[in-house]
């Protein structure tokens, strides 16, 4: 196949004209979430029934019996997106107010991929243990909690505190971790496909000890990838049991550690090069490229290799760079490449399946059902070494997970309601049709006015 | 004029028939509010303006200039209706989950009176000082917080920590105590210009010392009203130095000590008989009546008197028989009888001016501002005893009030945008007017769909 190269400067400018647009259109919109009535307001009489004296007897019922919550709410459809902003996007640690626009774009993406009501929640602290005490107060109004863009390795922290807490009732994601690992573990079980590989028989190369990258490998290897053919690699060489750096700040960061353990059982050392010598896949999430990665260390690598340098805004090394050196699947990123491994496939159908059952958590394995039926998707259609993970237009795989996620939480006991997989996915797509419709109805009646008309 | 009476058992029937009807409609909604766009997608393609990689460029604007954050988010618009539960309706310590359904029906409310985009917030916690610590943490999200439903003396302690604290920079609100006050004190403005009597020379009792009754009554003074002509009775008795119980419960309810200190010059004591005998101005938000307060008792008030009777559901005493006692202008809580002084018709239009000029507080002068122009929107229309307040569907009050919350907070020096008033007018009449008309458009396209016929 033929690919259109590009030089740096120009897919810089390429990814730098939504930057454009945007420092336009957000001050333009003032916003990019609002709310709106769900119930009817026929006349201003109805108020009786939604607010006092009517609503005392909903709220009598939910304390004599507290799941009733699920029903006279819309707490079941509510997810709170929460930052402190610490690691928002590339850019760091910039706070919980400039982290705000992020987590208002994640919250527009619940409603109109996966219907569902997401609250931006940026919280005023940098303290692990502050960030779960307020998750754990604002629990009655919500169905779940996506925390989002929170630096490593308290994001770890974090998420294992409240998933294993059993005062936690309600499902607990982290978007950076189990999001990635959902959407890479899927262009991984594809591009085997293509290549006529086997999960449990590959080496894997994994190129930054990042939260995400972290969280990619234990869903691989939840899915089939044995931890002892994968190798990471970070900023100091690969990481094994002779790392007696991180075996040093193993109480800071007991995770890195504990990948230090788990994987490299040939025990190999060196550094990035030494680390892709040979292997199947490589996974990398380290900095920004083109260059970080050589196309030499590609070359080096088994036949018919598999790479995702997912580095943003540039990826790790050029997509035709990793084919000229022969490899033959490449996934990235960006939407301007073939097989674009994109966050915003995984966790609205994701919620929305959780949602819809009113599940207790989100365990691996839903996220691996998740993956398996994102794979499915594409499979379905035909795969190919350009095309192994649906595009986000490809709107079925939304209520396709759904379905897949939420017989899974009801096969694993953690599903408040039962439902079968037709009343799933009929029940998904209509929830998240509407959402996209009313957005279009608004637009329509100008209720949101279309951006001026250069941009 | 004449009046109906109607028997306790229809007036519980028609407090009732809102309560049959809810326990059938919030289960057919599921939820009240919902979240959607509020910014055009034209396509796919603009998530990269909304989302990774666009969105990086405002992030980075708002960590240059924190303020800027009003200017690409929804945050200028956007309020916190915090609650424990712990006093929700007449209903009690029902519990934060309990809660939910009437801090889902305010946050209705916001949007379609005043245009707010709102969040329900139910706590987990009933300690005072994680309330306000949640409260100071999540401000990064929100233009404003109101509390709602928070068993006193603790609202006392949350709202005036709250305020005082100079971490806090956006305005925090208590509707229990601020918004009754608003109302009630434009009712009792109005009557007094109606029946002819002075602010500054009426006598007035107070029959309950709750949260909202104490709030009425700080606002009625800064108002105008004396506090030496204010007498407040409570269970015990007439509040004043003399009452060694609340002077022996200070230091967990300084509150009410501090009305004891402040009011009641005259140092009468005695029951709610003595409390109410020559007054010419009665708010009542005790316990629901009907008989809690005896015709007698309105009878030997001084001439023209004017009665507030609030209880809810019943009122302390119905309104015919303070007429018949002599009564000149009869107020209360309920829909069904003239002059209602209704919440909603204050933290609306109170909030639209705030949040329209980006205040940093809300203070008495403001809640005062608001007061005199519901006051002066029914005066436009002509007073008359049976008409001293607006109803809730004049809906020209609340840009009004709009408009006059937000030149105080100018005056003040608080308020972090400049505006005329016309301009003040002009916005929140779009603001709300859009609100309104997007949740019709919703139920005439059926994604609202209307409630089941005989309902």
């Amino acid at each position: 196949m033929t690919e259109k190269k590009f030089t740096v400067e120009e897919l810089l400018e390429k990814a730098y004209k939504p930057a454009k647009d945007a420092m336009v259109l957000h001050p333009f919109y003032e916003g990019k979430i609002q709310t709106i009535a769900k119930c009817a307001i026929r006349d201003f009489n109805d108020f009786a029934i939604w607010y006092t004296p009517g609503v005392a007897e909903p709220c009598k019922d939910i304390q004599k019996n507290p799941e009733m919550v699920y029903e006279h709410t819309n707490k079941w459809n509510t997810v709170a997106v929460v930052s402190d902003g610490t690691r928002v996007l590339g850019l760091g640690d910039i706070g919980p107010k400039a982290g705000l626009p992020v987590m208002e774009g994640k919250a527009l993406l619940f409603k109109y991929l996966g219907g569902v009501d997401a609250v931006p929640l940026c919280l005023d602290t940098k303290d692990p243990d502050k960030i779960i005490e307020v998750v754990k107060l604002i629990q009655p109004s919500f169905g779940g909690i996506n925390l989002e863009d929170i630096a490593k390795p308290k994001c770890f922290y974090i998420l294992d505190t409240l998933r294993a807490d059993p005062e936690v009732e309600i499902p607990v994601w982290h978007d950076d971790q189990q999001g990635t690992a959902t959407i890479v573990t899927a262009g991984v079980i594809n591009a085997l496909k293509v290549v006529g590989k086997k999960m449990d028989e590959v080496l894997v190369s994994m190129i930054g000890a990042g939260a995400a990258n972290i969280a990619v490998g234990r869903v691989m290897m939840a899915a089939g990838i044995n931890p002892k053919n994968v190798m990471y690699c970070d900023r100091k060489g690969i990481l094994g049991k002779h790392r007696s750096d991180l075996e040093a700040n193993k109480d800071k960061d007991p995770y890195k550690w504990q990948v230090c353990l788990n994987t490299n059982a040939e025990g190999r050392e060196g550094d990035m090069q030494a680390c892709m010598k040979e292997t199947d896949v490589c996974v990398a999430m380290s900095k920004s490229g083109p260059g970080v990665i050589k196309k030499e260390w590609v070359a080096a690598m088994a036949t018919d290799a598999i790479m995702f340098p997912c580095a943003n805004p540039i990826p790790e090394i050029w997509p035709w760079e990793c084919k000229e050196a022969g490899a033959r699947i490449v996934g990235t990123g960006r939407s301007d490449f073939e097989n674009q491994v994109n966050n915003s496939l995984g966790f609205p159908g994701i919620f929305r399946g959780t949602l819809d059952v009113k599940a207790k958590t989100i365990t691996d394995e839903m996220v691996i059902a998740a993956a398996l039926e994102i794979a499915k998707t594409a499979e379905d259609k035909g795969l190919s070494e350009g095309y192994i993970v649906p595009n986000m237009d490809e709107w079925e795989v939304f209520p396709r997970e759904a379905a897949a996620v939420a017989l899974k939480a009801m096969e694993q006991g953690i599903a408040r309601v039962k439902r079968t997989r037709q009343e799933l996915w009929d029940r998904a797509s209509k929830i998240i049709k509407e959402s996209r419709e009313i957005t279009q109805l608004l637009m329509k009646e100008n209720y949101i006015p279309m951006p001026p008309k250069d941009l």
